[in-house]
């Protein structure tokens, strides 16, 4: 058997029973959890531990590419549970999550490494974007520098489609809502913040804001009124 | 028959030979148009009148409620429109434009007038962001003003929607893009421009700079070094 | 600034003042156009100087080729502002109209030019009928007599899908819609209309009938009685 | 076991080496079938019964509602059948066949009846047209009569649907395809078939011409030139 | 004209009226088929000559290719067969049946085949698995027994996809329906079934128990209780 | 700020050097994953906690719902990482884990509470066959007990859609691939697994051997031979 499979023992020997009266509220109280992450399937980059996350602590994404696709008229997994954690929990901030030495952001880069495996090249079609950005904008890039240009893009374009999600945009007028895009080198041990107003990615420092890609500035109720008396 | 179809004959014995030039030249050399605008089918809000178009300068999209559905895996007429006046003619100014009086606007904010008509009811579903905008943060907007909220709120949201199309991200961060975001009064003969930067619309005026969307400017080619510096 | 969209000032100064009893009457009245017109997004094709149409006379549908998709599970804008046009303006008469040098059917004739226009292409698969009738029924037609071909074939293909929509299956068998098929030369400024009855394009001429794709001639009432009595 | 299971081995035993010669030529040379039919699931129309056919004679697809959804971008299994038919198969002659007391036309004239069956009711679409012309030209049907037209009707839109199939629209071009819509009364032991000139069925009668949907009449190959020469 | 069409005659005169009690019957009472058959389009593939059934013992669906998609959120037209069948006629074994010889099978052995035929490629998708099966798992076959392989391994995906629809899995779970997988050998007049619980296909023998791909064992309702009571 | 967002600080200064040779292993070789976990979104279902994997243990993939859809023509995240999990990394262990409480299995079997939140609607069609289980077979359950039972039947359900994937089939034929369905028992601390013979959960225990889902027992390279030989 599976080594790894095997561990499962231990949950419900060691890590349940010490963590018994936390677990007892969270099944008596239900779930609610500070921020949502969209994060990469990748086995390197565990969100509770980026975060220092205890159960309860962060609802969850996971998928190849941290993708969100935009909102449309057919939607998926993905936009369904940003739709429960906005709708249903209440979530205030959402934290798309990239990071260094991508698969998918690698097979983006390469698309003839695609060919066995025409799901992925088509999920990968909401990275489109960020292939477009990079080629067209840095085509001097290449090697390790065109990945990282890549997957930092991506982190941009996902935000961008966030942003295309209704429960998503009313909550940002009512400046209830900051999204956060990040990028976590797994070589460097580091994590990256989008600068939504200048568009770069910022090392995160303790001693500075944290850069924010969307903030959560409320526009004014009075908005409309506005425009018609300037009519 | 119809007398307005009978009115063809008047373009082939007047309108065209009185811009045979014009005409020819354009036949000649192929189109190479200022902008693309796109607008509602609305029969009363013509774009090449409010633009003062000539033939050869406006690329035109056109259907019920100006919308531009995001970039998506199953993309349609108007992407495949967007695509080809980027990718094709390389367009560098997008108007979105929007209008007073909308029969689809109207639709979105009573949605039960949408029963026998299952298309456009989903169609209007690339609105959802401007009803739940509405709904939720101008809770107490009815009748005219909250349509007109809606239809504002709509032109901000399919103008998130042309951002996530990848040749349009692409020209924005090579500064060589600026989005627009119009709606046309036809009550009072007013045309409003959005105001990216504070998510406002403005009264265009003459002697001020013309609010943009999404501006020009673009991010410089340095970007990817810095942040590599900065590790 | 782009100099085109500077231009907006005369339709606040010029236009609109000029036509302020037909814009008010539009305003209050709403709109009931006399047709609609699903043309291609080129500059060089106005539909409203091609049918001398005034403000309110011509619901307007543009894209890349003046396509209409045919009625499916799953519809987009095109088939949307159809439904919109018959179920809740009645409009009766539905015009398509293609003209010469599309760039959407150059790029159908040679579909290695829509490499970086993957939508584009997609798109172009709702023409592809008027692909298939060319390449299999004229192989030996080739440039500009190719393209025209499939020019007119194209509009040929888009009539039989307008015919799928069930609103206007409906109001063809209630007599009470008429289909046209036009073709616009830019070069020569002539209009060509199908006639339905032989397949066959037509110059429009003032002293003849015009030619019209599907005509509006009713199914009576009694059909199904009479097959009930043939039993 | 369920009875009707256990009599395959009379296939074995009996059918088979009755017919040993057949088989073994069909088996040998592949098939060639002379048409297509498409009809319903409905376990009272056999369409080998019906056409008296021998195997290797009719290539047939069958679904519920004997429907064929129009070429789109997206296609299914009997898009797919009839591709095939046409480009691998060269049939010339396509049968699309409704019958008396279908369940599916039945549960069309009473959608409410489709309650627990979501995907027979979005299959149904498709036949959205035959429903829209009853209700809207035909009002004053019901019962019986009602879904003996829903039915008819049905047969003309899968026979406009059909029409869009780019093969089958460049077979009619090329004269090389005939589109026959039937109808099984399994009631009178009658059939009926659409006159394509007039939109009404007849019964068939074996001393007059066989009415036909879409003939077999091809355009000239001149077309085009002429169309070139009238400018 | 066509001479298969001018059959017809005979089932009017002959095939009909010779058996007008049990078209009479299946009229006045409609049917209630024994069993749902899904087959191919094939013309050499006869179900009711397969399964000796007379009308009204078989619902039948048919495409090129035997192929039932799985239950997905956009469903079509054999999904709908099979909901109908289970649902609305209550059938409890249902057939899904390839053959020896299916060009669907062939062209999925050489996809080089399907250029022309973009919807049968897009369609064969759904045998992706079969594909993949053999192209790994038994990488030395070639010719007419990897056709056979992949033709026997798509008969065990469909098997497989027939499981997903929610009426089919709960009847399994009620124990109120047999799954059966088939293969018909027009070659040697051999029918094969597929034994679930080995995987392989055996020969059908009448004094064998027949082999069964998914059997009508009931789990018991107590199921969930115990689960309780374990805890 | 959201304080759960700051102690990403913490990850920099002393999970990450705290790890460093871990991290450094991971990325200079890459990952090579012991398996694929497919979880809930829910904050209080740690994947990695559950298993006690380290990073670079589990590449992990998780919704709202622990849903796969099944392999159908238009593919999304879920599908894209599983794909990617088993061709690109080589994955041989699936595990998909349900678990109590959850909010997704909970509106699922109160559909009104799904009203404003469509997507989540749309998504959970994927848990279809769950629900019209517990719905047909255990009519008496309700509660807690009804949501149980309809957690437990969706992972049953997921199971199924995972064997419609070809690279898990072909995985599966091959003997090297286990599929195992999980339900983690948050108030209990018990996981429980589902046993693919009997269709029914079983408590883990240390000292039995695991209840597998779907097991790794290879079907023999011989079949097709041998059915060759039996005919
Ligand atoms: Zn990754
Ligand atoms: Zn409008
Ligand atoms: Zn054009
Ligand atoms: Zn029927
Ligand atoms: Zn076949
Ligand atoms: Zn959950």
């Amino acid at each position: 058997m599976n080594e790894l499979i095997g561990r499962v023992f231990r949950f419900e020997k060691t890590v349940f029973p010490g963590s018994s009266a936390l677990y007892g509220k969270l099944a008596t109280h239900g779930q609610s959890p500070k921020a949502l992450m969209i994060s990469c399937a990748d086995s390197r980059v565990v969100p509770e531990l980026i975060m220092q996350a205890e159960p309860g602590d962060l609802f969850v994404c996971r998928n190849a590419g941290n993708i969100v696709p935009p909102f449309a008229t057919q939607n998926g997994g993905v936009s369904s549970t940003v739709e429960y954690a906005v709708a249903a929990l209440g979530v205030r901030d959402i934290i798309v999550c990239g990071h260094s030495d991508c698969g998918a952001m690698k097979a983006l880069s390469k698309p003839e490494t695609l060919d066995g495996m025409p799901n992925v090249a088509a999920w990968l079609r909401h990275s489109a974007a960020a292939q477009h950005v990079v080629n067209s904008c840095y085509p001097d890039l290449d090697g390790h520098d065109r990945i990282r240009a890549i997957s930092l893009e991506n982190v941009v374009a996902q935000i961008a489609h966030l942003r295309t999600h209704p429960a998503v945009a009313a909550a940002i007028v009512r400046g209830e809502m900051a999204l956060h895009g990040w990028f976590v080198d797994i070589h460097a041990g580091q994590v990256l913040g989008l600068d939504g107003d200048t568009g770069r990615f910022l090392a995160l420092r303790e001693d500075q804001p944290l850069p924010v890609a969307v903030s959560s500035t409320p526009r004014m109720a009075m908005d409309y009124a506005t425009v018609e008396a300037a009519e």
